[in-house]
C-alpha cells in the first residue's frame, strides 16, 4: 500500500528568453516549471510540474507548497477511491480557494500535484497513463469528474454514455496509432522573433521531415504577418494545413479586422484572437469570419482557459470550431477530463497545446486518450509540436513525419533528469549562477 | 518629487475561523491581508493590500514581491503621467502575465500595489481618494483605464462622454452624502454559522439601529435557508431589502430549483447563485427568475470576478441587474475604474463588496465616486457592511443609521495600525504563537 511522504517542489527555469525562441505576440519569458515530486515509501516517485514564463515560477512553487498537505499521507488506494473527492480537497479547500477560485495560480498548483498523482498510479500500475485512463471502466472514469458547476450542460449520465460508447472499436483505433502515430503540427516555424529568411528555411525544413500543417505567430504587424504566412503557404502548397496564432493580443473588432486580410492565406485555425476570458467576444469573431467569402477558418483557444466552467461556455455559444487543452493550466487530469467530456458531447475536435516545458510530453497521454475513448475520432485532432527542451525529460516525445510515436513507457512522461534538474534550478543552479 | 524606495508585504492573520463569522456556503477561514506598504523618501507611505482567507496569504505575498520591481524607484510624478501604461507593467508583463492572465493571484498582487499607489496619491494631495478621483478631468480620468479587450463594448470616447456628464449636478451629489451618508446594508445577521435566534436577535438589533436592507447567507440546506429568510423577513417587514447570497455554491439548475421557493420572501437580490465564471449560466438564472410570478429578485455578482472582461461580458449577456465591484480581486482602482465605466453604460447599479479585511474602508470610496461622477445616481446602490476587524485600521469606516459617512481623512483608509501587523503577522506574532 504505496504512501505519499513528501512533496518536493523545484524551480527549474531554463533561459529561453535570451533567444528569441517561444516569442510571441504577448510572452517573452524563460520558458520554466514548477516541477513536483512525491516520495513515497514505495519503489516509484510521482512527477508533474506546471509550466510558467520564468519570473513568478517561485510564486506557483509557494502555492504547490500551500496545497501539499492534502496530498502528503494518503495512499494510492485512498486516492484511488474518490478521485473527484481528493481533487476537489485541492481545487475546493475553503481557505486556498480563495486564491482562484478555480483559476490562475492555485489551479496550475493543484494540476501539478494532481498530475503527478496521476503519474504515480500510472507508474504504479506499469503502464503509460494514456493506457491506465483507456483501461478504466465507465464508472471509474466518471467518478474522476468534478460534475460541479457543469452539469447542466454535462450529466454523469451523459459522461456514461460517451465513455460507454468509447469503448466501441478501440483496438481499432489503438491500431491506426500503432501503425501511424497521432497527428501533430509544428509550431517551430513561425515565432514572431525570426526573420523571413529563417521562416522560409525552417518551413522547408518542416515540410523536408513530413510536417503538412504548420503554425506560426501573429499580432505584431499586420503587414509583417501576412507577408511570413505568404512563405509559409507557399511551401506548405494549397492542401496544407497553415494555423495561426494571435496569443490574445487583438481587442474583438481588431480580431476582425486582421482576420479580413490574414483569410488572403485560407488559415485553417485563429488561434487566441483575443482574451481567454472572452467567451462572448470569440463568438463574435466566429460569427463574422464564417461569413466571409471561402472562408473555411476556424476559431481555437483553450491553452490558457481557466477551468471546466469557461470551456462549458465556448462551447454553449458557439464561440469556437477547435477546441484547445492544456495539461497544466487547469487542475490536472481530472479537470481535462471534464474538458473532452464536455468536448464529445458537443462532437468538437481537441487539439492540446504543448510547447513550452514538458508540455508535449503530457498532452500525448491526453490526445490519446481522448481518440481511444472520448472524441473517439480524429477529424482533425491534432497534437502542438514545438522542438523545445525535450532533452530535459526521461521520457521524451519522439516525433516521425509529423506525428507522435505513441509512448510506452510506464508512467505520464513528466518526469525530469536529475541532472536537468540540477544544473537550471533558481536561482543557485550553475546555469543562474 | 516623491520617489517609491521599498515595498515592505506583511503577512498579517485574524483568527476568525474559530467563531463561526464569516462562515458561508463555500468559504471558512481566517480573515487575512497581504499588507503592502510603500516606503518613499516623502513623508507618506502608501498602503495597499489584497484580503485573503487564510493559508495561502503566502502565496499572495510572494506574487506581491515578484511585482514589486515594477513599483521601486518610480516617481509619484512619473505614476500619474501615464496611469493605465504603469498599471499594465503589473497586468502585462510578459513574464508574469502567464501566472493569470488577469485573474486570481497576480491580479490581486497587482491590486495591492496599484491601490497602495492610489493611497500614496491621495496621502500626497492631502485628500480622500473619493476626492482626489471625483475632482480629476475628465482626460485624466480616461488615460487610467486599460480599455485593452473591452473596446468592443466600451471606447475611450463613450468613458469621456459618461465622465463629462458625470460633472454635471456633482456638488449637489455631494451634499446628498454629506447629509445623509451612503446607503449601506448589512451582513452581520445572517451567517450559516448562526442558530436561529441569533439570526433573530442580531436583525432586530440592527433594524433598531436604523438598517433596512439585510443580507443574509443561503446554500446550505434549503429548508434551514427558508426558516432562517422568514425570520429576517418577518424582522424588516414588507418594505425592507432582503439580500441573499449563495457564494457559488449552487449549479445552474440547483440555483433555478432553490431561488423558486426562496422567492416566496421576496429577496431584492441572489448573489453569486453559481459559479462566478459562468457568465451564460447567470444569464439562464436571471431570464427564469424574471418570469417567476410576482418576483422582482434579481441576479448579483462580481467580488470575485477575474476582470473587466468577465463584467464586460456580464453586462452584455443581460446576466445580472445587480453589479457587485470588489477593491482587491482585480489589478486595482485602475481595473475599477473600467468597470464602474461599463456599468455606467450599460445604466446597471453598482454594489461593492465589503467585509473580509479593510473591504469597507476601501470600496466606500469607490462608491462615492461612482456615484459623484460615474453612475451618477443611487438608483439602489448600496455598500455591504460588515461589523468585522474595523479596529484595526487608522481610519476606520464610520456607519450610522444604515450609511456609511463620507470618509475625510486624505488617503484610501488602507492603513493599518502598526500594533494589529504585528500582533497578528503570520506566523510570528503574539497571535499566532
Amino acid at each position: 500500500m504505496t504512501r505519499i511522504v513528501a512533496v518536493d517542489v523545484h524551480d527549474v527555469r531554463f533561459p529561453t528568453a535570451a533567444s528569441g525562441d517561444g516569442s510571441d505576440a504577448i510572452n517573452r519569458g524563460d520558458y520554466s516549471a514548477t516541477y513536483v515530486e512525491l516520495r513515497t515509501d514505495g519503489p516509484h516517485v510521482g512527477a508533474g510540474f506546471a509550466f510558467t514564463n520564468g519570473r513568478g515560477n517561485e510564486v506557483t512553487c509557494a502555492a504547490v507548497r500551500a496545497l501539499s498537505d492534502q496530498v502528503i499521507g494518503r495512499t494510492l488506494i485512498g486516492l484511488a477511491e474518490d478521485p473527484a473527492g481528493w481533487a476537489r480537497t485541492l481545487t475546493a479547500d475553503p481557505q486556498l480557494r480563495w486564491l482562484g477560485p478555480e483559476k490562475g495560480v492555485i489551479a496550475m498548483a493543484a494540476g501539478a500535484l494532481i498530475n503527478a498523482v496521476w503519474d504515480l498510479r500510472a507508474k504504479a500500475a506499469g503502464v503509460p497513463l494514456w493506457q491506465l485512463l483507456a483501461e478504466m471502466s465507465t464508472d471509474e472514469l466518471v467518478a474522476c469528474v468534478d460534475f460541479h458547476h457543469i452539469s447542466d450542460v454535462l450529466t454523469p449520465a451523459e459522461a456514461r454514455e460517451i465513455l460507454d460508447r468509447g469503448r466501441l472499436g478501440m483496438a481499432d483505433r489503438l491500431a491506426v496509432l500503432a501503425a501511424d502515430g497521432f497527428p501533430a503540427y509544428t509550431t517551430s516555424v513561425g515565432w514572431l522573433g525570426y526573420p523571413d529568411d529563417k521562416v522560409r528555411s525552417l518551413a522547408r525544413e518542416a515540410y523536408a521531415q513530413g510536417w503538412r500543417a504548420m503554425k506560426m505567430k501573429v499580432g505584431g504587424d499586420l503587414d509583417d504577418d501576412l507577408r511570413r504566412a505568404r512563405i509559409i503557404r507557399e511551401v506548405l502548397g494549397p492542401h496544407g494545413w497553415l494555423m495561426m496564432d494571435a496569443n490574445q493580443v487583438w481587442d474583438v473588432d481588431e480580431a476582425i479586422a486582421a482576420m479580413r486580410r490574414l483569410i488572403e492565406v485560407d488559415p485553417y485555425w485563429i488561434e487566441e484572437p483575443t482574451h481567454p476570458d472572452d467567451v462572448l467576444g470569440h463568438a463574435r469573431i466566429r460569427r463574422v469570419i464564417n461569413r466571409l467569402p471561402g472562408a473555411r477558418c476556424r476559431v481555437a483557444t483553450g491553452e490558457v482557459a481557466a477551468n471546466r466552467v469557461i470551456f462549458k461556455q465556448l462551447l454553449q455559444a458557439e464561440a469556437i470550431g477547435v477546441m484547445q487543452v492544456d495539461a497544466c493550466r487547469v487542475a490536472g487530469v481530472n479537470e481535462v477530463l471534464a474538458e473532452l467530456l464536455l468536448a464529445a458531447k458537443f462532437r468538437m475536435p481537441v487539439c492540446p497545446h504543448a510547447g513550452g516545458v514538458g508540455l508535449g510530453e503530457l498532452v500525448q497521454h491526453l490526445a490519446i486518450f481522448d481518440y481511444l475513448r472520448v472524441g473517439a475520432a480524429l477529424d482533425g485532432r491534432m497534437i502542438e509540436y514545438v522542438d523545445h527542451l525535450h532533452e530535459h525529460f526521461e521520457d521524451p516525445v519522439r516525433v516521425r513525419g509529423g506525428h507522435y510515436l505513441v509512448p510506452d513507457q510506464p508512467g505520464y512522461s513528466a518526469t525530469m533528469r536529475p541532472a536537468s534538474i540540477a544544473e537550471f534550478a533558481f536561482p543557485d543552479g550553475p546555469a543562474w549562477r
